[in-house]
């Protein structure tokens, strides 16, 4: 026996069954996506470390994978390995997620896209995560981000175009939370906590579905921050939702709270009259992790799933970063190894694919011209060699989809003579 | 301003025309095959460093792209690089084919998989090779291959499925060169070529196009090999085609050489007879580069191009290098890169794809009700702000593939009352 053979650790092979199901949902995503005016690109899965690890990554930067200089001259070698930097002996490192990449291309092509640029990105990402279920070390994102685009507009296209696809996908009920990284920060502000704080107390907020109101106080008390009024305001926020701003469909300064931001304000009441059928839930205790949004952000939750199946936000700052220059820039990224796992095997019509079975001695160019005649009948064919196990064949057949099939015999005279007989499903 | 911001050496970004070629021509050629009975399959980008270097994959194992080890130990790091062994700080490399992958699928998924399984891959590769017109570090492959059939069937079935891509991505007039591993072999050792020295008389061989029979002959003499009658054979051999086989429809023993291998022989006018549509040139000269082929090997050329178009061939020993059992295996690669760069533009149809001009402040819900309900009609929809050079706005656009455009007033009711016009191409 061959010792055990097996992809790299964390990392997935996709058989036919389960990579069709995969690509039959890119294929809906994609089309979704482009039917609302947004245009797929495509970077190299590597970029220079040095952009990688920018800080724009957050906590994902840790994860990337480097590679490993080419002509690394063994003297650079030692000296890195002398000095402990051993991630100088990398040039290049896999993108770990679709941000920092558009944010590269967009600085690279800005003067060939239009002033509003409208971006998809279907493609793989890497982290060296530890394995488990549901997280694995490759996946696919699916992105759409919109470029130049300041106001709320950016966000109402984003949010229709992505439940659009998730409804072209079967998958129904799915709602969008939604808040306000300017709100997070004017009640942090309102709480009295110091600036230089404010990541860890947002990090500590992330915790609240799991750890509760008291869990958070607790952690914030940790930090060493006054946490006066805090379990109070905890309390009557994360349910109020829309209460919070009024039902009104203009702002209604009188019921929101003081410390809400107004432009903040504004946008989400844009957003949610501008949605009317969206399932949108305010909820301002939405953190998101990445420290690079500036003002909307949201994730899709689903009834029964106790995770959420995308999010993204508006992150005006990071172009700016490559650029020099700043532009406004939003975007939505939906998880796709949590939808496709969600799905069942859509796949083609069986009936139009078809096994032929024919003796291991059969003249090969008669085979190919019986298969090359219904190809052009537009039926999917399969051949296979008659063997002593044809229940074990034809049960192999259905389970990769075929629907039907049929014997070559000496009596085959052509394509219209074969018998097709239906494959149990 | 800022630096100069580019994707890294070698690789590319791809823009919203040229992705949407890319991925029109991908389709095309994964239905072709899937109409074919082959069935998709993915591998990570990654494997083991171990299996990329064992040897199967030729000169293109020292253009692998290392991924450095997670969590190295500086101490380890210290000693391989004193001990000059950099590849050790290395656990995993970039697939720099897709063969090896393959052959590592079939040996962890073999009793999942029917018995004959034929096998689709369309996916990036990586090679460190020094960049240059027409050559990429991550370039797009389209493989197929057949495990598990020892007969000419998997041949005919591999170049009957690949001339159909071709022929649905609009490339005719392709012809199909054809020889056999074990015709060279044969040829090698008529000319009493010492058995250690067959690698690099192949090599030479190979040149034939570029260096002429004469400089085949004084590369061979350099090598020590004696040249008696080498310059004859060829210059008889190089242009003689099936002839040299015979012209009957049986195998012609009286015509043929008798350094001709005879199972070789046999299976080459099998795929002849098989294949009567396809345009076949046996060319007893034919090398191709991996020196894992053991039987037949085919190249694809185009009467315009200098360079062939994809290639492949049988290679039965290297399964089983994986798998510990030898199984029979052929494959056929087309070479993307190559092939997208001869198709025009292809993009869908402009006519149904529109652009709606606003002005900055226009109600985005409004914006949004429009365009959502344009798409639900089957259009393709970008939202513009009316700038003031509107001409080069309708410029990008026409360029992006649209082929109307009509502005969004107040008196724009609704979607039906939308004044289209036509974008000049």
């Amino acid at each position: 026996m061959a010792t055990q053979v097996t992809p790299p650790r964390g990392m997935r092979d996709f058989l036919p069954a389960e990579k069709a199901g995969r690509e039959h949902a890119l294929g809906v995503i994609r089309r979704s996506f482009a039917a609302h005016g947004f245009d797929e690109i495509e970077t190299p899965v590597m970029e220079d470390s040095a952009r990688l690890h920018s800080g724009l990554g957050g906590d994902n930067e840790k994860l990337g994978f480097a590679v490993l200089k080419r002509g690394l001259a063994p003297a650079d070698a030692l000296a890195a390995a002398e000095s402990g930097d051993l991630l100088s002996l990398a040039d290049l490192g896999l993108r770990f997620d679709l941000t920092v990449p558009l944010a590269r291309f967009y600085a690279t092509h800005r003067a060939a896209l239009p002033t509003v640029f409208r971006a998809i990105q279907i493609a793989p990402v890497w982290r060296a995560e530890r394995p488990q279920k549901g997280r694995y070390r490759q996946f696919v994102q699916c992105d759409i981000d919109i470029i130049g685009e300041a106001g709320p507009l950016a966000e109402i296209e984003l949010i229709t175009a992505t439940m659009a696809a998730l409804d072209a996908l079967g998958l129904t009920g799915c709602s969008v939370r939604i808040n306000d990284r300017r709100i997070l920060t004017a009640l942090l502000a309102h709480w009295n906590v110091p600036t230089d704080l404010n990541e860890r107390a947002l990090i500590t907020i992330d915790k609240l579905d799991k750890i509760g109101v008291d869990g958070v106080v607790t952690e914030l008390d940790g930090l060493g921050i006054p946490t006066d009024g805090i379990a109070e305001t905890l309390r009557s926020i994360a349910s109020a939702g829309w209460d919070l701003l009024g039902s009104a469909s203009e702002p209604d300064a009188a019921v929101a709270p003081a410390w809400l931001d107004p432009a903040a304000y504004a946008d989400l009441l844009a957003l949610r009259d501008a949605l009317p059928g969206a399932d949108l839930v305010f909820d301002p205790t939405l953190v998101r992790g990445m420290g690079y949004y500036t003002g909307t952000i949201f994730e899709i939750a689903h009834p029964e799933l106790g995770y959420s199946l995308g999010g993204g936000g508006r992150y005006d700052g990071m172009i700016g970063r490559f650029l020099g220059v700043d532009v406004p820039a939003c975007g939505f990224s939906i998880g796709f190894e949590r939808i496709v796992d969600l799905l069942g095997d859509a796949g083609a019509s069986a009936e139009n694919a078809v096994v032929l079975i024919h003796e291991k001695d059969a003249a090969p160019g008669r085979l190919v011209a019986l298969k090359t005649a219904l190809v052009t009948q537009g039926l999917r064919v399969r051949l296979e060699h008659r063997t002593k196990n044809l229940k074990a064949l034809l049960g192999r057949a259905a389970e990769a989809g075929y629907g039907r099939y049929a014997f070559v015999t000496d009596e085959t005279a052509d394509a219209a003579t074969l018998e097709f007989r239906p494959l149990a499903g």
